[in-house]
């Protein structure tokens, strides 16, 4: 840190399997992505290249070579992995996988009907090739699962291989974990954390508001992911008690 | 593409008379056009410098050269010919785009009461001497125009002289095409769409949803505008059916 | 500026005491703070480390370098300051001044209790090592601080050696001076007007309605603050009645 303050909520530090930080790229240019490592690197454990925007980047494995020598993994956000899935291109995915030396993948049906127990074929058999994180939750705002059926999923994601499961947001942060109106759906993570372990589940959290009310309910070091390139430094702050949003909350815990 | 997809709708290249992409750029810096342009310059096929910015941006001769150099036409914003027009400065307007080089010009009434024959005047006048785009449509978001007067207005534009007119909208999304709430003015559009070729027309489409709608409505191959920078890389995954909102209905058509 | 136009109102130049521009840098990487000099320099007169931000910010002495030979002053969000009272640790808080070289500072209140005779104390024994911006207004959207306490406020820490007072808004802008819907408390900024110079208050605006209702209310060199770096061309032509926002209100008045 810059200088010294005291009474800061201790943070995990890399390489970190709670309180870490996913941040999404949804189409950074290779000189973006050094300026955000150049000033935030630190604080980005992973990143989703988001959604299928992988497939229309120039100089991805440019960029990606990026991301490698700083040392951070990179994933392809899932409804790219729904896409080979529903035209029946699985082994295409796993040769894309391969050539561009990715060792991070999603498993998700948000977009896709996909059988629960297929789901997890692909997890296990993705596990053997890379490390998995599989998501639960719809894209379809439409689409309420029951806090039982989160749990069901993610323990048995989790059993198949998956090394973390991730709670749906979209970049938005209104579908899934969410509200419409961006609001948590309280009962939800709480019934989710009594049964799931917190440090097996990422959080997408984009909204700030979210991201508040994660760090009040479990702490500094809990797993947020889906996070704005330009709100990392923003969000090390509220995890550490250093903005508005949480200046009195760890003040009387720390 | 990076990769190989099946099933993926058909995109028009560049030069492209539909499916075309105008970015709205409100005052990047040089690197930040470089940038854009190296990761998304093959689905930018022209570029607004937003309203008057360029009025106020330093460094615009060298900026524009990188547009040039990478074969994107750019044009000034409709507010700038309002703002020479309203002054009486017409033909320092076209004194203007002859020093910086400019090969398209907008002529636009968003701000200004302009009579509808001298609005027509400027329009072919102006395309004597670059390509012209002009735009219906007020940024008072009081003034409704009724759709037969939209029509009405297009095509006498069109007739004039313009190459392409364009349905207003703002940075914001929330006048013209669209309600306050950003909802699209629907009826309006369909009505639009009978009388005037798809092609011939530029929707101005900021927002997420509104994009959505479009191509929903129109295909892929929709020309869009008042596009951010950093929304490039989405759009042209949501005109290939490669993001959660048009996933399933690229699916059922190709 | 890049042509002539006849009729724009007039704008300071720097050094500024009206008219001026703050900017909330987040964290920005030293490229992006070059590009935003680079476009917009002219028109930033004071830059904001956003609250804590500069506790978690790399390579933080580069890039104040980099504002320092732009000529540019730089200050440390109020909740930094707060972070270092409610700690104890005032002295520290001098020290990271003058370890950084920093001119400015700034003494608020938004997210602690502090006696306001204390916070006058600390302003003038701050106002001796360095120029001194204080704040008026909570970070709390429950806080309503009637306005004859927000004069008396403002009038007691200019008294004590501030050069300037704040009105708060936060990034959001929706506390302080305005409501939760990001609406200015209109009454309260007029109140406020009789009492205090208009060159003496910098207020904290960062949506374009409050910038535009500000500019219409106080004119084209009212001070702005909270302005993010992409906003900050677009800032300048709404002072310049160049965007449509203040088209028509300074064709009237020039």
């Amino acid at each position: 840190m810059n200088y010294h303050l005291k009474q800061i909520p201790e943070r995990t530090t890399k390489p970190r399997t709670t309180g870490f930080t996913m941040v999404m790229d949804k189409g950074l240019s290779i000189r973006e992505v050094e300026d955000m490592l150049e000033i935030s690197g630190d604080y980005i454990d992973i990143v989703k290249l988001g959604w299928a925007t992988s497939f229309v980047t120039k100089n991805l494995k440019e960029k990606l070579a990026v991301y490698k020598a700083a040392g951070i993994p990179v994933y392809l956000g899932g409804t790219l992995f729904e896409a080979f899935i529903v035209r029946d291109q699985f082994s295409d995915y796993q040769k894309v996988l391969d050539e561009f030396g990715l060792e991070y993948a999603e498993v998700s049906d948000g977009s896709i009907v996909l059988d629960h127990d297929r789901k997890c074929e692909y997890i296990s058999t993705l596990a053997k090739q890379v490390t998995v994180l599989s998501e639960v939750g719809s894209k379809d705002a439409e689409k309420i699962i029951p806090p039982y059926k989160w749990i069901e999923q993610m323990q048995t994601e989790l059993d198949a291989g998956a090394w973390k499961v991730i709670g749906e947001a979209r970049e938005s942060g209104n579908v899934g974990l969410f509200r419409d109106s961006g609001e948590v759906r309280q009962g939800l993570v709480e019934e989710i954390l009594t049964k799931i372990p917190e440090e097996k589940i990422l959080w997408e959290a984009p909204q700030k508001e979210q991201q508040v009310w994660f760090i009040k309910l479990i702490g500094s070091n809990v797993n947020l992911g889906n996070i704005a390139p330009n709100e990392v430094i923003p969000l090390e702050t509220i995890r550490l008690g250093l903005r508005g949003d949480t200046f009195d909350y760890f003040l009387d815990k720390v």
